[in-house]
């Protein structure tokens, strides 16, 4: 069998042959986010235990208000914003990492001029999100 | 039970609380990396079943040429470098994604003027290296 190795060449955050996706498909209240998955849902990426997403939010936007049992390891990439933790609203710029426990309510904002763009990476096998409304 | 989730807030490549360490404790050819655990074996993060490491190797510097059985997601955040699948070269920059499959020898090199920094996530629970001399 060929190495599924690989190198995903990122260029404007936009990773080679990664699909850009909707955030979501089910209805939830959100705004324009978008999301595309890196690694550990293609072929040959069985191996991967994890999925590594990358999730885009445009000026003004923000993710849905939700909880779920499995927790969320956040890299900020890009942008600045809010990140909604329980009841506490702490700021985000590149590079933070935010760690989201389980059953723990949050929400991303795009709060400033630029895009908010973030790592996201989760357990392959989860449960769904609660969304609260 | 207090609510672990948290915010690490990043400044010059640094973590909000987490040590810098060395590469490796135990003798292997490597040359000028770093290393710092952001997520996934601190205290209140037993739900996270992958680590989220970032590793910064100084101009001219490498990783160990090795192999293992568990995966490797990785995301360049600084700087030019070289990483090694197998037999194959491959350039990496900022955002590159790499997927190291099971089994597939790897070396990352910091080609350029700047430090190559990287997030490397892996399971929890995994095998050990096996050094390539």
């Amino acid at each position: 069998m060929r190495d599924p190795s690989k190198v995903l060449r990122c260029r404007d955050y936009r990773w080679q042959g990664v699909e850009l996706k909707p955030y979501k498909l089910e209805a939830a209240p959100y705004r324009d986010v978008s999301r595309q998955t890196l690694l550990g849902e293609g072929p040959g990426e069985d191996a991967l235990q994890f999925v590594t997403r990358y999730f885009e939010v445009l000026p003004g936007g923000y993710s849905t208000l939700e909880l779920h049992l499995h927790p969320h390891a956040v890299i900020v990439l890009r942008g600045t914003g809010q990140v909604m933790l329980g009841d506490d609203a702490h700021s985000i710029a590149p590079f933070d990492c935010v760690y989201v426990s389980p059953g723990t309510r949050h929400q991303f904002r795009a709060t400033g001029k630029e895009p908010l763009g973030f790592l996201c990476v989760v357990d392959r096998v989860r449960d769904r999100p609660q969304v609260i409304s």
